[in-house]
Formats: C-alpha cells, sequence, structure tokens
C-alpha cells in the first residue's frame, strides 16, 4: 500500500490517499483543540495514543462483530482505513450526564440515566456544531429518518460493547461521540476514532477523568492520563529510543 | 367571578386565582422583553393588544374544535381561563426557517420547509430555554413519550388552523410557540396565549414583519404592527376616549 496525496486535514488527523482508491491512509497528529478550536495546543504523543487505543478498539468491536471503517494500523501514528463519505452528524451517546449535556440542560455532572441516550449535533464548526432533533435532520435532508435510526440502532450496539470493554478495565464509559460514513456501495460503516478524544472515561472507583476533560478543562497531563486507557487495555508502551 | 390575590407574575402577563378554584383571571401587561429578558420595554397598549389578538384566536379555535384554557375575556386587558398546570415545554411549529432555527442551523430567513416542523424546549430562563430532543425529554422526565406525541399532533392541529386563518387576512404564519397545560382532572389543553409575541407574522405580499421582531430587531412601531395584525382579523380598535 502506498501514501499518495494529501486529500484532507482536520484538527487531529491528516488523512492520504493510497493507490487503492478505496483505502485511505489515516495520520493522528499531536494537536489537541477544544471549544470548537478556541484552544489549542501540541501535545508530544497524543497521535501515537489516539492511534494505537482507536486500533485497539475498533479491532475489538470487529472481533465481537461489529464493523467499521477500520483495515490495520500501520505505524505507531497511521492507520489504513476504508475510504467513506463521512455522514455529517455527531452521533453522542450519552449514559452518565456530563459536558454539553449538563451545562444545556443543568443536570448535575456524573448523574446515571435510567437508559443510554443518543443526541445527533450538526457536524459544522462555523455553527459549532449545533444539536438537532431527529426532525430537524429530516426537514434539512442532512439523512433520511431509516438512517436516523440505524445510526441510533448502531450507536447503542457500540455502546453496549464498548461499555462492557471499559468495565472490564475499571474505567467508567460516561459518553462518547460517533462518525459514521458511506462507502463506495452505499454501506454506512462506523468511522472517525474511538478515543479518549471522542470519549468521556472516568476511572470506576475514583472517578479520576482520563479523557479529553484533562486538557479542556487543564486536570493535569493528557498524555499521562491516556497511556493509562492504553496500558489497561493491554496497549503497546510508548518506543523510548 | 371574583378576581382575588396574584398567583403569580410572569414577563407578560399577572395570574390572579378567582373564587373558583379552577378558574385564573390573567391580565396582560404592557412589558416587551426579548432575548431571555435582556432587552425590555414598556409599550403603552402591548398588554391590550395581546388580550384582544389571544381572545380572538382562541375563540375562532373553539369554533373549529381546538379547545384550550381560553374562557373569556373580561376586560380591554383581562381574560378568564381554566387553571391549569403547565407543561414545562415549549412547543413550537415551524413553516418557514425564521429565528433561532436559522441562526443555530445557518438556515436563511423565509425558507420554506417541505412540511412543518415541531421543535420543544424546556421553559427554563435561567438556561435560556434550550432546545431539546424527544429522547432528552424521556431521559429527563420532563413528559412521557405519549404525551410528547400528543403534544406534536395538536401542535400540528393548530398549525393548520391558524394557518388557514392567516392566509385569509394576508398574513404568512412563519412560525409560532404554544405552551399547553393539564387541568384538575389530568386533561391537556392549550395554554398561555397565541399573539404577535408568540407567532412571528408576515405580511403575505410584502413580507413586512408584523410581530415581536419589530421590537427585537428595532423594525419600528410594535402597536402599528399588532394592531394591523388585530385590525384585520376584525378586532376591536383602541379605545380613544
Amino acid at each position: 500500500m502506498e501514501k499518495q496525496a494529501l486529500l484532507y486535514e482536520g484538527k487531529a488527523k491528516r488523512v492520504y490517499l493510497t493507490n487503492d482508491e478505496n483505502i485511505v491512509w489515516i495520520e493522528y497528529k499531536d494537536s489537541a483543540t477544544a471549544f470548537n478550536g478556541e484552544k489549542k495546543a501540541e501535545i508530544a504523543g497524543k497521535g501515537r495514543l489516539n492511534n494505537e487505543i482507536t486500533s485497539l478498539l475498533f479491532s475489538k468491536l470487529h472481533e465481537v462483530g461489529v464493523s467499521s471503517h477500520f483495515i490495520k494500523k500501520v505505524s505507531e501514528t497511521e492507520q489504513l482505513v476504508k475510504r467513506v463519505e463521512i455522514i455529517p452528524l455527531e452521533v453522542i451517546v450519552r449514559n452518565y450526564a456530563a459536558g454539553s449535556f449538563s451545562k444545556r440542560l443543568g443536570v448535575e455532572e456524573g448523574k446515571k440515566f435510567h437508559r443510554p441516550l443518543v443526541e445527533f449535533c450538526l457536524k459544522n464548526d462555523d455553527l459549532g456544531d449545533p444539536l438537532v432533533t431527529d426532525d430537524q435532520i429530516d426537514i434539512l435532508q442532512i439523512a433520511g429518518s431509516e438512517e436516523v435510526e440505524y445510526l441510533k440502532t448502531k450507536a447503542l450496539e457500540v455502546n453496549q460493547v464498548l461499555t462492557g470493554f471499559f468495565q472490564e478495565i475499571g474505567v467508567r464509559l460516561v459518553d462518547f461521540k460517533l462518525e459514521f460514513g458511506k462507502d463506495a456501495e452505499g454501506n454506512i460503516l462506523l468511522a472517525d476514532e474511538v478515543s479518549p478524544d471522542t470519549c468521556r472515561l472516568w476511572d470506576l472507583e475514583t472517578n479520576q477523568k482520563l479523557d479529553k476533560d484533562v486538557f479542556r478543562r487543564d486536570l493535569g497531563s493528557l498524555t499521562t492520563a491516556y497511556e493509562t486507557i492504553l496500558g489497561r487495555l493491554g496497549g503497546e508502551k510508548a518506543c523510548t529510543k
């Protein structure tokens, strides 16, 4: 597989074409951003950590039958994935109140919901990724109602599997954000990443935050937190040459 | 019917008890507020206009079988209504993009939707009445899913009737906000008001705004706009003693 021209550069990743039109080459960057890009930093090792963690989690999801765009990790910071056209919706699953949910609706962080909650936000940086209702998604023709139902079902399935994975390693899956894309045949695949950048992960015993809130809220070392997640998942330690 | 102690004072109305525990006495104030109370003014005649318009519209709705809390107008600025416990949701119906919809989702004002859209906002001034999804309403136990469906159906029914009323008088019903409440028997009734404070009303020919956007956006005289609506609805001119 040959890494070719840069196709797209996002806040946390670069996407390159390859010699296979159905496969792209993803490079995880060391950039950390929060609050729609208002807070920024370069954090050495972050790209590697998110690539390792996402590769591990997508592999584990594959093992239990949850398919995604992920093909394989090709270096510490790179992976190959199926090329998809991203559906412009952030699919958020919440098991506990936190973050924007708590702030917008005045609910204490950490309150457990009696069942998981799925939310959609429109992927649009200029608009600040606003929350959208099912009816708004339909009216704006962002996705059809069958597609929306499929995304909900898939997101809840991913939640059930990930909640179990994290439980086993003493971590509470508070909430997370997924993205989905369509491949050349129109199949909807789980895409983007699953990492402490996109999940809220709290230590089961201490409730210590082991995710991007460490960066958002200046709670200490982001890499230490992410290393903790990677280590507990059984991932490889950083190469310290 | 005897007007008794003040029960509650809102931004635009005062609610008094009466000698019948199931009936309250509403007094429309001359206060205009916008942007969650950030912009305020006293506008002589506004209370009368909204009381007259709401009384007319609730009466017209009754005539075609859409029930509400409304009993009767008792003075220029007052009406009697059934006492209900307000469900803490703003039910918004949109026929065209405007206001917060346009701003949040980057859609040009005036774009016609292919069907009416229903949205819910949590009635909570401290939180700025945030948009809530059906799933959030359920999770937060604000209302049950059957109740939510009932509110949607009822709101669309009101929309169909009001769109027709306004069409007849050369006015485009762009969007509007309803509130519903439960009476002592648990029946859900349309409540609050239906007026240019709670509807976006544009002249069919010129698109001139004949609603509270005149105040929000400093577009001229609010009372002239509201008088136009009342006049076209066949309501009484102000008493100029």
